[in-house]
């Protein structure tokens, strides 16, 4: 992994992901008790970042490989954004999604022309149905953080930061991203390391899922005690990947853990001052920002909206929280 | 009235205005049976294009009218854009707002910094209101769409809506607009017909307020018989303007006229496909695009969101037409 990956990456993206745009308000600057800078990439196609990568990963494949297809696994956001990849590739798509996923992405990432296979998250094994499945058909699979092609192009959206921040002289802040798996951070913080050197990422997680958190502060990769039961489903994963983790050692601040009822406040409050929608786990980083501002240093912070991909009725419970 | 000043409208608003993306879905091009393209003018500062506006007349001003102020009166979102935009130049601002305005409009406006003097839009005329805190206090009125430097900061709009279709190859196209006084509307028009002279303006407006609809058909300005008791509040405007309506006259196609109930599913499905907030009266155009495409020609649409400052109470009915 290095950043001429990410900066190949930039060039395969460019005209097919959505350059997402830095959202600001004077009420969350009042909040977060510093300049807030939000990067949208809940706007990006499919409504989450996973696009990048997914676009990443498949245009690196060759002509054989396109023609077989790909195959994912994925709660969600990584589906849809290897799916649309793929569809917009001509290439054939297989996804293997937990049975308890969202309704929307499971519906949506069928539209987008994969084969959903459903499995139960609680007693089934991902890794086994999807590496059976590779064999079967010959197909290429696309693991959603733990692979170069996909954090270079999750790196892109790190360029895109350091080019809006360098513009805005802005040299001071930290940079909040929700984490998973760490695909994202990853790709941020190596972009950052190269082209904005004084940012310095901070990895967000949800309470109960802070595997990174934890991995970064006892210097070795650590789990989540269990899987589900979180509305911030689109980062829960079980640890830091063997890729990712070395890179977030080498570059990343501490973890800062937000609650679910902070991710739901953080929603309203995107709604209500940036008039976008972001969904539980996709709110973690600004949740962070706003709720915990002791946790960071710097007069800005950057805080990355990871995804959009939420149901309306968990929706409408980050609208009472406006109320 | 004349392109040069939308473009030295541009160049005032360089680095204050954000240039708002083009969204895309898959889905909503099924719906619409063509491609769409939505301008998301509600990521607009203060959530609306009213900003573009605001700051145009405000940055025309010279010093002395800045140190005495301005005053302005608007259902909100005129009223946010210029207490913004005067707050940014360091002059006061006073707004009058009717009382039955949504409350979130009510409250940003004065904690963007202004003094607002509530009306009752049934028994009092805010226009003899304004004149008369005007006169007392030396302040300039700036009117929310019936004058030149409003209108010339509006089609700002249209020279991005101009260049982004120029890139993108799109010539053969509609540019639905949502349409209250017409000073987005024309400013638009004007600028389509320098810089992109092959797309063509169409209103949009509610059911039941489609004055300038009405007025495009007759050849002359028919008013509305009300002016209140519609949730698309933010484009109810009594008649079209004496500077607007010669311009639409010269350059928009025929008014398309929406439901209620088509801007509260427009909303839900931009929820759902683009990730963003809009209001009732920002979502006429897209609501156009996706439930009237008979109304339209050529193989693309263009829809502009004008706004997003919806209650959200309002966004729980439209969330609720997804399920």
């Amino acid at each position: 992994m290095n950043i001429d990956m990410i900066r190949a990456a930039a060039t395969r993206l460019q005209g097919h992901a959505r350059r997402t745009p830095i959202l600001t308000s004077p009420f969350l600057d009042d909040i977060a008790g510093r300049r807030l800078f939000l990067k949208a990439e809940c706007l990006q196609h499919t409504g989450s970042f996973k696009f990048r990568g997914g676009w990443s990963a498949v245009s690196a494949l060759g002509d054989n490989a396109l023609k077989t297809g790909v195959i994912a696994f994925s709660s969600g956001n990584h589906a849809q954004g290897v799916a649309l990849a793929a569809r917009e590739h001509g290439a054939p798509a297989v996804i293997i999604m937990p049975a308890d996923a969202p309704t929307i992405k499971i519906e949506n990432t069928r539209a987008l022309g994969a084969e959903v296979v459903l499995y139960d998250r609680a007693t089934e094994n991902r890794d086994a149905i999807g590496a059976r499945l590779a064999q079967e058909r010959g197909l290429v699979l696309i693991k959603p953080f733990d692979e170069p092609q996909v954090i270079a192009g999750q790196g892109t959206c790190g360029l895109e930061i350091a080019k809006d921040m360098n513009a805005l002289g802005v040299t001071d802040a930290d940079v909040a991203v929700c984490c998973g798996g760490g695909g994202l951070t990853s790709g941020i913080a190596l972009a950052l390391a190269a082209d904005a050197p004084t940012l310095r990422v901070r990895p967000a997680e949800p309470a109960g899922f802070d595997d990174v958190t934890r991995s970064l502060a006892s210097g070795r990769i650590e789990r989540n005690s269990r899987m589900s039961g979180s509305i911030c489903d689109a980062i829960i994963t079980p640890q830091p990947g063997d890729l990712t983790f070395p890179i977030m050692q080498a570059h990343c601040g501490p973890g800062v853990v937000v609650t679910e009822d902070e991710c739901l406040a953080a929603m309203g409050l995107a709604f209500e001052r940036l008039k976008i929608v972001i969904e539980p786990g996709g709110a973690a980083a600004l949740a962070a920002a706003l709720f915990h501002p002791d946790a960071f240093a710097g007069d800005a912070i950057v805080a990355v909206a990871t995804g959009g991909n939420v149901d309306p009725a968990v929706f409408a419970r980050a609208l009472d929280t406006l109320t």
